[in-house]
């Protein structure tokens, strides 16, 4: 579940997570967030920004691959392609060179709880956008020809950039093997055997559940007058008709883990070995309150960055590893999963590094954490908050993950304020329940002649 | 995976399978195997056996575990318990009297693949059965309460059956790692969290679906005469509509695994500690000709008995393993798993009773077996074809298993053809291909002061 971003354009994404989990914000300093309902149900979330005369304009929807029906792993993923072929309206290709021309830039990615396709361009070229997106909503011409070619696509993207990477391999089979039941087990972009058998029934099928108004969440932040940009989002996405209404995101929940379960790689493309371990965790959305904020103050203090307990015993102290750090995705529909990882430096034998960050749980565990430690966890997180206002794609994308994954706007805006009321028990009350190391799964990837390291 | 039996009645399965695997057979020596469709779709199979006035009476449905629906996990063992309720022409609890009133026996059974059936009478009180059994395929009344009692039936079964016991805990958890997308990876018994929430409806769709004669093999073999049988099969399931046509039973397929695995239970009501290590392998129904012939043949001369070169190096020889052997379970619809296992005698330790197991595999991948050792595990295999053809109700399940999983009544009477004609080449060749340990997964049960064994 490291990789949660996907597509030729998975960038994004990886800092979008970091971000939703690093970076709470109230609204922008120059105006007020605005959110409405259009009639036929398509969310849309404003947030005025003045500083430059830009604007990026996001549409999420409610649609990712832990929702895919059984044997269809990849299709979310896939779609996300196929939104860039030709509708009834425009050519393939030509939203995209409409972006470039005014010197704007756009991409799209898929997560395992929704899909998003985002452009940044000046605000005179916003309107535009919004019909572009507006056609491709529901205009797509998915013929079988279409579909084969963007699957030879998408095969050839799994091949290199799973199949070719031992880290990726050992990522899906660490992920299939904490999450036992709930589908984040599966790889957002799919497993092979069933990505080569997506076809244009399927295509079509998804489209039509899933492509709708009511099942989207228009996210614009930048230099716009909010009330210009709901009479946009009329003229443009209010013409979409609404879909059949769509069944609750109610997914199979994973039992209890009674066990500890190791994955091993070795693999002669492995030159550093490096060790991860995971414990299945609540999110925002499913955790009892304050926990999920507790775990976010736990990662940052456990593993955040360089201040952090385990870069500092393992990296600076000890001198042992080359990199050590945790971390806890939030922002999910289901329960989650918290990371701890490393690997070593020089000689230093991996088991080492681990039963050191084994060590620095524990003391977590056992002893808690420290009310300076923890204001200073806190402070970190309200700078990075305010990095996180000084551009407008974190701003849309903390907005578009948190009420795409069940959340809504004044969740957003009382981050803050949720995160400062966090105590030092709470955050030693979740290290001790959750953290437990005969309840992890552990991913280690080995260099072929330490296979016994 | 190794439990696949479930029920009150799992005693027999286990038989079951292990018999499937262990004794091909040709017709019974009294008459020639009847094999043929009602007009309704039925299969019908009859087994003529005229030494004792005794006859087995199975109706296996296609159905089982792996059929379920996403998040309805257990719904295939609770309609096997539901079957034993009230219809509208039976009061519950009836059919049992019934039988026990002959001085027959009765029972069911859930698997994977399949749900079945069965009753061992005098042959008198055969069309009775039939009517009982007809009557059940549709006349079922399934109110709230009915559902609501039985739902805590299997619910504190599961509590006693998996919670209460370390060892089936660890191996829902090994087959849930073991099978990462295919869906044996889910208990046969179901996760409690989505037994909890069986309900009516879900029943209704369930048995709407399956329970059709269409999707249903009836096996009788005993001192019966066949044309006798089939006019009585005629005047009791003849009369039960067909169903709409089911799907065909296309499930998610296993991606390659590319790790090696662990999972680990400690706990303390452990006293001896014990391994287990399994690997995905071809079934009956998936493999290349000829290739699960080896495979049996393979486990039979690894660990099939007291003879095996597990059980002769490990136990005997070197004198560390209390037990040690391995097993293939063949009769299966998808690709299924090939395990071998062992515990530590006295005070040996668990690593190095696995360590002399992992040797043994080596050796049987890099030098193959003998001439002489395939012949006497041929010689084994015939043999259990005699003892199996003794007893009536392994002779049902040999026929029901393999037609309920994707084979005809030849490929149970060409079986000892089709064992005799493994090479030794081939036996390495499997092993070769299969038993690699950088892609097993094992599991571990430790007592809690040997956490460190």
């Amino acid at each position: 579940m490291r990789q949660t971003g996907i597509g030729l354009r998975a960038a994004l994404l990886a800092g979008a997570l970091g971000l939703a989990a690093a970076a709470p914000a109230r609204a922008a300093d120059d105006g007020e967030v605005k959110d409405f309902l259009l009639d036929n149900g398509m969310e849309v979330v404003i947030i005025p920004d003045h500083r430059a005369p830009i604007v990026t304009h996001m549409v999420w929807y409610k649609i990712g691959s832990a929702d895919e029906p059984p044997g269809k792993s990849g299709i979310a993923h896939f779609f996300e392609h196929l939104m860039f072929k030709a509708t009834t309206n425009h050519a393939a290709g030509e939203f995209d060179r409409a972006v470039s021309e005014i010197g704007g830039s756009n991409n799209a990615f898929t997560s395992y709880d929704y899909t998003a396709f985002h452009e940044t361009v000046p605000p005179s070229a916003l309107e535009q956008m919004m019909g572009f997106e507006a056609d491709r909503m529901r205009n797509l011409i998915l013929t079988d020809d279409v579909i084969k070619t963007e699957r030879d696509v998408i095969l050839e993207e799994r091949r290199s950039r799973i199949d070719g990477n031992p880290q990726a391999v050992l990522d899906e089979e660490v992920d299939a093997t904490l999450w036992q039941n709930q589908p984040y087990r599966i790889p957002v972009i799919g497993w092979m055997q069933e990505m080569e058998q997506l076809n244009r029934p399927d295509a079509k099928a998804f489209y039509d559940a899933y492509y709708r108004p009511n099942n989207a969440v228009l996210v614009v932040v930048g230099d716009v007058d909010p009330n210009a940009v709901k009479a946009m989002a009329e003229r443009t996405y209010g013409k979409v008709a609404r879909g059949p209404d769509l069944r609750p995101r109610i997914r199979p929940v994973e039992p209890e883990q009674n066990t500890k379960r190791t994955v091993t790689l070795t693999d002669a493309r492995v030159s550093v070995p490096s060790f991860s371990t995971q414990w299945v965790v609540p999110s925002y959305h499913t955790a009892k309150p304050g926990e999920a904020e507790a775990l976010d103050l736990l990662a940052e203090i456990l593993g955040g960055d360089n201040r952090s307990r385990l870069y500092q015993q393992l990296v600076v102290k000890q001198g042992i590893a080359s990199e050590a750090g945790a971390y806890f995705q939030g922002t999910m529909l289901d329960a989650t999963n918290f990371t701890v990882y490393g690997a070593p430096r020089g000689d230093a034998k991996l088991v080492d590094i681990e039963a050191a960050a084994d060590a620095e749980i524990a003391r977590i565990v056992k002893d808690g954490v420290s009310d300076d430690e923890l204001e200073r966890a806190k402070t970190r997180y309200v700078r990075s908050m305010i990095f996180a206002r000084d551009k407008q794609d974190d701003m849309a994308n903390m907005y578009g993950s948190t009420l795409a994954t069940g959340g809504n706007v004044k969740d957003v805006q009382e981050w803050p304020d949720r995160i400062r009321k966090v105590t030092a028990d709470e955050v030693k009350a979740v290290a001790a329940r959750y953290l437990v190391l005969d309840r992890s799964t552990s991913g280690y990837l080995l260099p072929q002649q330490q296979a016994g390291n």
